[in-house]
């Protein structure tokens, strides 16, 4: 399968990316054109090597005081750098913040078009809408996108999807892109059951895509044809499970959507371990521990750790207590 | 979660763990107590560093001829070393076959009891056997292992399981199973329908376990009770999702089954990402990549292309047709 080999290759093929770090806490991964650009700004991001790791990495300057600083001066940044034009993905620019977290903590807003460039985790959701035909058995409906969307225009895409924003729960975000793409009345939308995620790591000209999509499925009446209420949509079509896995494979898919497809249709039971030689493997590439690439923190705190040791076997009268990593930042910075 | 800690941490703690080697295939993991028996054995395995990848590895002696002789020649080596008695796994033997496999072909077979000491991937099937009850709602069927069982007596498990054998098919053998635990007959395991499967790297004092559970679901009528046919089932209790979640987490649950009852749970909506904090990095967890497990052809094969480079920049009149890697056994055998 061609989503096997795509998704296998550029899932480990990190080459010369380096940890974007916030407060302590990686939330993302710079490339290096991304970089080149990023040292234009020394009062904003601070490039450097980490002292125990020593491995490069890019921080947001630690000096700024709190979420509203440090999401004001990247702003800046940002907004500078869609004026030079040299980013693509920044010429999609929408007005819409994605919220950076720490694991428990949101740390700033950024506006969603740049997160490709800064390698952010991004969350979203999607509804495979699907009808239990008396004759054709198990039919998936998808959307084909508007011709005028900024991201895959007139490409095939699942029911309904979306991008997770400030302020939204994730069922919640389900339910009102339900409502403005497809039209769902909340009496059908109220048999929505959440299916658990797919995780996947995509690369492209408008930069990385770490992407973790929750899933929810739900089941449709016969009789009930979706509309689209907010102008993303041209057309809704109902297809048997097995047309729906065709056309999954043409490039008129949208090739960021077709896990969310592969995973249903392997919980429902229509892509098997018996007829898939690959089957376990794309099974575990749905779900890339996408946890893994954003290890910086850990990585810093065992190589603090090992560090300690060996300047405590060094010096006998060594008493643990002084900090080993204060960043070294000040001295760039003054 | 306790499930999210204890994976997590045993599924990137390599350690000092070799790939094991068959005909250019890495088939298993070889911890180093367990090296330091098969080292006893030079005319079996052949133990040595990859002239290309510079890394330790173990090798199953590349002069057997077929499957036959692999086949004999490791069992000769499994029954001196439960004569000896140095592995408890040993003294679970079954006198049942393991297939022993590379992508696509089939290279020997392996007592059962003997695939954790090499950490050969292994295989197994898991029914989630479900009702949905007019008052409960979504209730799940687990049995309890029977005491004389030789791994996890007494302990709670899914309502149905088993491990793949030679000359079986997956859903083959969950029908079989199904029938031989459970009594589920024909007209019922019809219903059974495919979900994909969890992928999970577990260790203990028996060895390594890197398990793949094929997972099926089947839903029940209300009036039918499972009752076991072949002595190795000595009760069966339907519980209410929520219980089953909570029993899920006591000591009496066998570990091992644990994430094909979290899948279930979260497929069908009883664990969201809602109420869940840590629920991405749960669903990464239950697929854990352990094909990056067994990339031993693939490294050498880089590191050989590597290194040719290398010598074709020294050696202009290279033609780079030479072999680089005849594995450099001969000499140590003959």
């Amino acid at each position: 399968m061609t989503l096997r080999n795509n998704f296998h290759k550029k899932c480990f093929n990190k080459g010369d990316i380096r940890p974007f770090v916030v407060e302590g806490h990686q939330v993302g991964l710079i490339k290096s054109d991304v970089l080149k650009q990023l040292v234009k700004y020394p009062e904003v991001f601070c490039i450097r090597d980490c002292e125990q790791t020593k491995q490069g990495l890019v921080e947001l300057n630690p000096a700024f005081r709190d979420y509203n600083e440090r999401t004001e001066q990247l702003e800046k940044v940002l907004r500078d750098l869609r004026s030079n034009g040299l980013f693509p993905a920044l010429q999609g620019w929408r007005d819409e913040y994605f919220e950076v977290k720490s694991e428990h903590r949101a740390l700033l807003k950024m506006e969603r078009a740049a997160t490709p460039l800064f390698g952010v985790r991004k969350y979203g959701v999607d509804i495979n809408g699907y009808v239990r035909h008396p004759t054709q058995g198990l039919c998936i409906w998808l959307q084909q996108r508007s011709n005028t969307k900024e991201t895959w225009p007139g490409k095939w895409d699942n029911m309904v999807g979306g991008g997770l924003s400030v302020g939204f729960g994730i069922k919640e975000t389900a339910i009102k892109e339900a409502a403005e793409e497809a039209s769902i009345p909340k009496d059908l939308v109220k048999n929505l059951v959440s299916a658990g995620c797919v995780s996947f790591y995509f690369e492209s000209r408008q930069g990385l895509f770490p992407n973790t999509e929750y899933v929810f499925d739900l089941e449709l009446p016969l009789d009930f044809i979706p509309h689209n209420a907010d102008g993303e949509v041209q057309a809704f079509e109902l297809l048997p499970a097995k047309e729906c896995v065709e056309r999954l494979f043409t490039p008129d898919f949208k090739t960021t959507s077709a896990p969310v497809v592969i995973d249903f249709l392997i919980r429902h039971g229509h892509i098997t371990a018996d007829d898939v030689v690959d089957f376990t493997q794309i099974v575990e590439l749905l779900h890339v521990p996408l946890q893994s690439l954003y290890t910086y923190k850990s990585r810093m705190e065992h190589a603090q750790k090992q560090n300690k040791k060996i300047l405590c076997s060094e010096d006998k009268n060594c008493n643990c207590a002084k900090p080993l990593e204060n960043g070294g930042i000040k001295s760039r910075h003054n």
